[in-house]
């Protein structure tokens, strides 16, 4: 199939699914959700995509109608009914269905799961992005992955009406993260990103970074960062699920990095390679 | 009917309603809503109410696929369909069904509309509720009337824990407003209530309230309260569009106001009178 959404065991075109009105994430967007990438039927990283969904509905008292083991092999299950290239792997748990109140339903009332699948292509490393900055105004759980993700909404319409590629979002000097990655920087061959506190997702690409970069024996200073150091970083790294080590180029029409290629270039060509053989 | 769901031009029970799971909401709680109650099927304060949903739509620039006439003759019409008791009244607008992509849709994407009508008793005023204080931890748009409402879910849920009715938020000293609703104080004969910025709701209630005290020749200072005025308050009143005028007897367990129970009888009955003039 070109694509595939699941809801609840009921399986079809994405395009053709329905939910019911009164799941909570109507009403509220109570729910939340993972993604990762899968090449060749091959999931990517998927325990640590798991083992982070799981935590994030543990955070919000979401109880998941699957172990963790279920969840793995029902995703592994769908791969196999879509194309073999690269595909999105999205997931996501709502707090079941019941009519509008804001308080949690019945004990009775079981989650929601949905999964949806379709073809993508990962992104070429080689080009760098421009980014904006914004005020982030988002609140104070960007720990948990949830689906109130408004603020997200608005910064990528924004950051697509600027022609860049993402925005970094910051709580006056701080920086935070970007609107649907974390950021990084390079600064006298020193990789500094912010901790993992409430005010960031705990990336999993970020993760991998950090983990290479020790690898590289790279310093990694998990400390938060200001504007200014952003703007006069060596080098700005972006990474997500999807763009695992992307350099950027430019920050609200200025030009920034590119003063460390050579370690953007050992970083990039790790991180795809550890992707491409866990994925052969 | 026992109550009725409408999504773009489609009716049945709530339960049986079922939506695309590409509408927008289902991904990012991308809409906006409003609400309100009817009796009679009367719908109380419907022009407000349509204004503010304008304006909580326009601020996240989506397009209503109706002019303000034309929504206002659609909620009559459906109230029409339901019994003639106490309604409530629940409308919202997602910003279309497209493929997962965070920026908005193709400008040819036109938005949803939601309605749900379903019975309600409006809120006896004469029993006194009990609040919890929470942290604020919500974003800086409460301003908008929007679909990412996790933290108002939670509180919800830890307010039902405590055995109260709301919660109050507050930022560090600065109390902003409840959970579902605007909260204000009386203190030596004024009425004292955050101002409307970002940080609160522009509650319809709330407005109600100030109209009615400068009837009264109740002073009314629209300006930012603490806790501990919260606390020492003569009167802590709760309103929302389902409880006009609700007195506060305990917050945290402990006992609060009861010190101006006739500025409160009057605007009970004053506001009370107003929603059944207006309803007859």
């Amino acid at each position: 199939m070109e694509n595939l959404g699941f809801y609840n065991g009921e399986y079809d075109l994405i395009e053709n699914m329905k939910i019911p009105m009164n799941d909570r994430v109507s009403y509220f967007g109570d729910g939340v959700y993972d993604a990762t990438y899968s090449r060749n039927h091959n999931i990517f990283a998927l325990d640590e995509h798991i083992n982070r969904f799981f935590n994030s509905a543990g955070l919000l008292q979401i109880k998941i109608p699957y172990t963790k083991d279920e969840l793995k092999g029902l995703l592994k299950e769908m791969v196999q009914k879509v194309d073999c290239g690269e595909q999105f792997v999205y997931w996501q748990v709502t707090r079941g269905t019941a009519t509008r109140n804001h308080a949690f339903p019945a004990n009775d009332v079981k989650a929601n799961i949905w999964i949806i699948l379709r073809p993508v292509n990962i992104k070429d490393m080689s080009q760098k992005i421009k980014l904006i900055t914004l005020e982030d105004t988002r609140f104070l759980h960007c720990n948990i992955k949830t689906l109130n993700l408004l603020p997200n909404v608005m910064a990528a319409q924004k950051t697509e009406e600027a022609g860049c590629q993402e925005s970094v979002f910051h709580r006056g000097e701080r920086v935070t993260e970007c609107a649907h990655s974390n950021v990084s920087i390079i600064k006298d061959g020193i990789l500094k990103t912010a901790p993992t506190d409430n005010l960031i997702l705990p990336g999993i690409a970020r993760a991998h970074l950090i983990k290479m970069c020790k690898k590289f024996n790279i310093p990694v200073s998990e400390t938060a960062f200001t504007l200014k150091e952003l703007m006069d970083a060596d080098e700005v790294i972006v990474t997500s699920s999807g763009q695992f080590c992307m350099a950027t180029c430019e920050i609200d029409g200025k030009i920034v990095g590119g003063k460390a290629p050579e370690i953007i270039k050992k970083l990039q060509d790790a991180l795809l390679n550890e992707f491409l053989e866990e994925t052969k």
